[in-house]
């Protein structure tokens, strides 16, 4: 009953599988071998976009922080929603590859909003040379508060983006987990969306460690693959990279992984809500915040259920007290475990 | 025949074997996995440091980028021999990962000397405000020429560094190569020669892509951890970094095959020499220097060998005319193909 | 009627003649002057620290990131007030100097709060690698809100950095107001209220380009020395930002400006109150921000009056629409002036 | 008998009194100041550049990082002469500009030569990922040698980077005394030249401390004004800037000033000469250096005279062996001085 991220779980058979079966011969290292190729002429069919600059690095930090740096120059701020990823888990790896440029944290409840992006570009007017210029704006899909934004809240962003001048980019660490929820197309969650480059991730849903950085602008690349290699991301051996993410993509192993995770969260969802359970956010992905009381939270750990507590302390305290958790489902979480847990609330 | 560098080849089944064997379970991400504390404590017995902090990273560049930075201010520079891989190969990593500190370049014929170490650092003297400041001293074993130091050359141009308070950083890329050739223990060609930190290589030795970061001052642990995480160099699922370090020195394979590389290309410089080749570099490793007749070059490209030749255009020119190559041999090389190699000379 | 900003007047006579005075025979260059070393025994003299380590730089943007680049590192966040100058008015050059650090805005109204501080810093527990880490606190005083922290304030605050082990910087750019506000000494309000560096802002108060910058903890000097060269922030012809701080601290002067312009500001905020203006902030140095309607806002920048309105366009919309505005009185602000500005009301 | 430096002289008066004459009414800040415009325009024609973007900072070494890094990307390398001062003397000021640049040191005797400089430029092929970009070169005029490169010198130079695709720096913190050395137009020695910016020195030849950065290239105007407020390095009382400036260019007292201490220079180079002494580099401006026996250095410091031996200790050693020297003369250095000084020989 493992609910406590989904990057600590098991590679996909078959993506381990992509590796032994790529471990034969001599190829050409950083980013040349042939299964390079197929990757990246796979990711330019599944975006729709034949001209796309496709890269890939190992981690989803890395992933964010060089697509931002080849969209931000270093006296500008990137604007996010408060809890991004960016903002709360990369230890300023952002400010670091973009030279010192800031994050403009947007207030956001379930997912930001047009009106508060509005707001924050509204205060870094063009011409004044005191403040950060306003640079990128970054959207996470699915967000960090396990919700996912529509087609029409992705464009609603994009277009105040875009009337600014602004580039985006989007932090698909769960691309797939949102794909599956809104059930469109990748080039509709993105590029048709106004999105400039994505961070597709791999690494959270099902690989060992690799993310797939997309440019729909091809003149970025050659930026992107000097960032690349100053920042210390390219693999000499880079057909390892490329191995899981070809097991990743083929027969859409990555949607139904996602299908899988999405599902055995919205299970977990049903069940805590009939308990009469109440949700921070709008469950939508694979991962939910729910508030439980600290006494539900200790028998769910005495048998065996692994995730975060977020307030206080879980072992002292009154035992009705409600404490906010996060639980996350990965592809590989099934419904007998979820059931399991289940009987213990 | 390939003899182009030991970045392309396959990764030794005992260590792709490592990585299927991991992928089983819940494992604690970022570094808390079981494997790790193996790994840990293999390399601890194996450097002699019980309290060695050590680290993970899945590039060479990477490892000495961060090394570098923990024993380098800003204002400081690194004093390096003129073709090492952190001047040549890394296209300003270890520049941007030091906030911008600058390289001094060593004039080295096949390897650094304590005479022209002594004399670079000696152009800057402590307290000139003005120019940057002496930094860390980095040492390349094997070197980038495929000389190895001796442990004698090691602890002389350890000894300049310290005389003027410098940190040493070893990088290790082939450590384990010059390790085979002068037959000493690990301690000895580091801690016990006067290194602080030191790059211990495996992706050019039989790996995917896996360095460990060794610092024999456990003091440094904390400062890494976190320029490594924000560097973007610390994987969420870091149990398929540890499994292939886990591997790679199980049964000493890569002592193993460390040996294995350095005998074909002990092979391949013997029958080279035989032929009447001439050497940039005295061959102590697995790779040389060879300069051959252009007709020569062709004749062995035609044959299907590949590997760098270095001046100039190899396909136009007198037949004559001697050029310079690079030959590196890898784990995987072997006599027979050596030998084949030979027979077109 | 000038009350747009204190860094458009002319600077005080006194502080010309003093450069005017310098400028014979030769100096040593880089601060080592012997007018610096007047300048230094005074500081220590002012600030009761004798062991200080005092420096001049030309700009206080210059005076905050390198003073604060001292105290925090590359991975952390600097806590300051959400209308700091170092996040409002630098364009990131505190993040430039700290090498990419962050900052964490503390909500405000008038002043930071202790709670508000000990809630962002609890934000950041030791230990966590995935989030930016505490590092320096910065407090501005006077603030840009025109207010003034009272010593038992300024000590609320240090102590809750000093809880967390975090150093304080302050943001002295209108030292010297707040100073002649609290009635206090200048250790009083530094290093006797848990203050480790502090930024004593001349330019603001008659002086034309300098700032000093004062450690109370003589180890960090050479550090400091290093960053302001490498920030090309260290004067060769050192005599001139010599000159003038020695001329605007002879006499008292410093304190006798400030005086003025705080008592210029305190009768403009006397006469504003009495036609019944509305104030944001509670006027307590030589800055306010006061509303006002349009209307009046028209009239009195038609009868030669210059300051800055914040809100919209001053020109168009409803007459009594009350609109904020920005007033600051400098040194050479006077008793006529203000009358005659506050005629037009 | 002062020759250790131009940098520790008094100001011109003529500077000084056009500081005191604009310490008049308000000014606008920032640059917007109204002898700013004239300076601009004052510049724009001396260098025939109706378009030229005009900015002024405080030190040379702002005014080199900056331009530097307005050409020149973080994973590039700068060409200049192995001892240029952006490498002895900023303490890493271009590399922290630059977001770590690196520096490629080009071997030079008197001058950078053409062949010297394209052999650097070709070991920087385009597209090679690894290794630092080619970016700009920049040249010293006149240079750290106290030679000055003749027009044709420079123009072999910049067609080699031009050549490149490479952007052009010069570094003209003595640029007036090379001008009146070749006696040719500042637009002739610049960009008919192929410079695209120049650094032109104002603080080593008389003024308190002030250099223009001059864009022939008008585009980078608004980069250039982000990048050096991040820097620190925008005056609020930038009148005070201007007014040194504008003090400089009336009346070509910047051209005065330069013949002056050539002329003096010219002198002393006779006066040595005569009395059998050796130059390490041929003596073209206002700086040279030269061989004397220990005893003289001696004696000539004994006798008051003030200057740099570079080699070992002047005090200790054989009475005839001979030390190198660098000797400068300012603006104020007259015949007399010069005269005294050659009677101690």
């Amino acid at each position: 009953m493992f609910f406590a991220s989904d990057n600590a779980g098991i590679i996909h058979p078959q993506i381990m599988q992509a590796m032994v079966d790529a471990n034969t011969g001599y190829a050409m290292p950083y980013g040349k071998d042939p299964i390079m190729d197929e990757v990246r002429a796979r990711i330019r069919e599944i975006f729709e976009a034949p001209e796309a600059a496709v890269y890939l690095v190992a981690t989803g930090t890395a992933a964010n922080a060089l697509a931002l740096a080849c969209y931000t120059q270093p006296w500008q701020t990137v604007f996010c929603a408060q809890f991004a990823h960016i903002e709360e888990d990369e230890c300023n790896a952002p400010e670091f590859y973009m030279g010192g440029a800031k994050l403009t944290l947007i207030p956001t409840k379930d997912k930001m909003t047009p009106d508060a992006l509005a707001a924050a570009i509204a205060r870094r007017p063009n011409g004044n040379v005191h403040m950060a210029q306003a640079g990128a704006v970054s959207i996470t899909q699915a967000t960090e508060a396990g919700t996912v934004h529509t087609l029409e809240e992705l464009r609603a962003l994009t277009a105040v983006a875009k009337a600014a001048n602004l580039p985006v980019h989007l932090d698909g660490a769960r691309f797939a987990n949102a794909l599956v929820t809104l059930d469109c197309t990748a080039a509709e969650m993105t590029w048709k969306s106004g999105v400039d480059v994505v961070s597709f991730g791999g690494t959270k849903n099902g690989c060992a460690g690799v993310e797939t950085v997309v440019f729909f602008d091809p003149e970025k690349a050659w930026e992107f693959e000097l960032r690349r290699k100053r920042g210390a991301h390219l693999f000499s051996k880079h057909r390892y990279l490329s191995a899981q993410m070809q097991g990743y993509l083929k027969d859409d192993l990555w949607l139904d992984m996602a299908r899988k995770s999405n599902a055995a969260c919205a299970r977990l969802t049903a069940g805590l809500r009939e308990k009469g359970a109440q949700f921070v956010h709008s469950p939508q992905a694979n991962m939910i915040f729910v508030r439980l009381p600290r006494a539900t939270h200790q028998r769910l750990h005495a048998a065996g259920a692994v995730y975060y507590v977020l307030d206080g302390d879980m072992d002292n305290g009154p035992a009705d007290e409600i404490l906010r958790s996060r639980m996350v489902c990965d592809w590989a979480m099934n419904d007998d475990l979820v059931d399991q847990f289940l009987s213990h609330l």
